[in-house]
């Protein structure tokens, strides 16, 4: 319910933020062989959003979604890549009360109102640079900023309405996620330190949308020569159990310069 | 030397543009075997860059893209695609002399100079959204802006140094055609309607920047399915003339969805 202290960093941020730019970000973890998404739900409004912020002018467009991801996960050096910026006309305007008008409704209630900021800012056209991050569920503390009460993750399937473009945010970075698999440390970005074969498949296969053949799988993860084998992971059956892998970090990095072809 | 009708309509068009946002366009051609890429040379200065402008309150950045395109061409509904936004701070801090005191000069000998539009408005920060646009090189007709007394291809072997950060634009241009290549329309937007083999093999292997096999690289095309041939391109020595080819566009349309991999 509105923390004081963040609205007032956020009014002094607001007056030296460039006008008209804004960044969203599509944070990507992955658990219960699902993808899943982190969203934030609005107060006072049933709206949904991606985390997002203005770009101080002391920041590179970078910079600010660095800061974003840090504020909503405390997550640090977090796998972060820019995929598209949405400037068609009339983002704003979506369904029969414009998105704008509900933050706007949100702003008159906080505690600050009106005072250091000027509530019109908002409702300018904004141009908004999407990133898309990929991020271990197990190490992010999502936690929501001053317009939202929650901050959580969604799987992919349970995804609500969001608000302004961010439903076609999240399809184009999925889609970016898609086309560019060979070129991003999905399995190093988005799972644990150390993990067993069965969960690398699994994670293509969320992000793919269709199962793969598992000896080939296996086959072309290990020939790929970044696979590091540790102990067996430790479960009732002894002899059943997997083993653990980690990533060869140098050998992952060159890999993924020429793409990683499987 | 400044066309008078340009600049009333420049002068115009800045005061409903938005602040701080520009695009900026990396327009590849194709001919004599090498990839070319469409430059500016400025006015007064030894300044080359590449064709950008700003963004109307009434256009989306898309539709900004365009115009520039059309500007500078003559050629509209080509393909366009937006690939990144750059937007890091001192964009224009590069050199011993600002890139922005060069165009301020420029603009300083203008007809119009500071009557219609504030000079300073192009000192400010600028987050510039960049696009690639693959073009017929022998269907545009390069038109110079009011700021460059040029506009021309010149193959990538021989772009001179470039303003700002565009040289990084154009390196970042050629990487996503690299890495995107089976999802864009390369053959049917930067070659003449019908080719040969030959022209067809020469595009990609100057994309790549790589030779291919020939009989390998025939076959795959062959195999897609969506080349149509026609006559024989008339030469001197009939019998070895090669075939001329087309792209069914129904089938490249489709090819295109899942990805031309060969």
């Amino acid at each position: 319910m509105g923390n004081k202290v963040d609205l007032d960093a956020f009014a002094d941020r607001l007056s030296e933020s460039l006008p008209g730019i804004s960044v969203d970000c599509v944070v990507f973890g992955y658990d219960s062989q699902q993808l899943h998404v982190l969203l934030l739900k609005w107060k006072y409004e049933e709206a949904w959003s991606l985390p997002g912020g203005f770009v101080h002018s002391s920041e590179s467009l970078d910079d600010a979604a660095h800061r974003v991801l840090d504020e909503r996960t405390g997550l640090r050096s977090i796998f972060l890549q820019q995929f598209h910026t949405f400037g068609a006309l009339g983002r704003a305007a979506s369904g029969h009360e414009s998105d704008y008008d509900k933050m706007r409704k949100i702003l008159e209630r906080m505690p600050l109102k009106g005072q250091k900021w000027d509530i019109n800012w908002f409702a300018k056209r904004f141009v908004s640079t999407a990133y898309f991050a990929l991020v271990d569920m197990r190490r992010a503390r999502p936690h929501p900023d001053f317009l939202s009460e929650r901050c959580e993750w969604v799987s992919l399937e349970e995804v609500p309405d969001l608000i302004l473009d961010h439903r076609m945010m999240l399809d184009m970075a999925l889609q970016y996620l898609r086309r560019q698999l060979q070129y991003l440390p999905i399995g190093r970005s988005l799972l644990p330190e150390r993990f067993t074969m069965p969960e690398l498949q699994g994670l293509y296969e969320a992000i793919l949308g269709h199962p793969l053949v598992r000896s080939n799988f296996q086959r072309k993860m290990l020939n790929l020569g970044t696979l590091i084998r540790h102990e067996k992971l430790m479960t009732g059956a002894a002899n059943k159990a997997p083993y653990l892998y980690s990533f060869d970090p140098v050998i992952y990095e060159r890999l993924l310069e020429e793409g990683i072809g499987f």
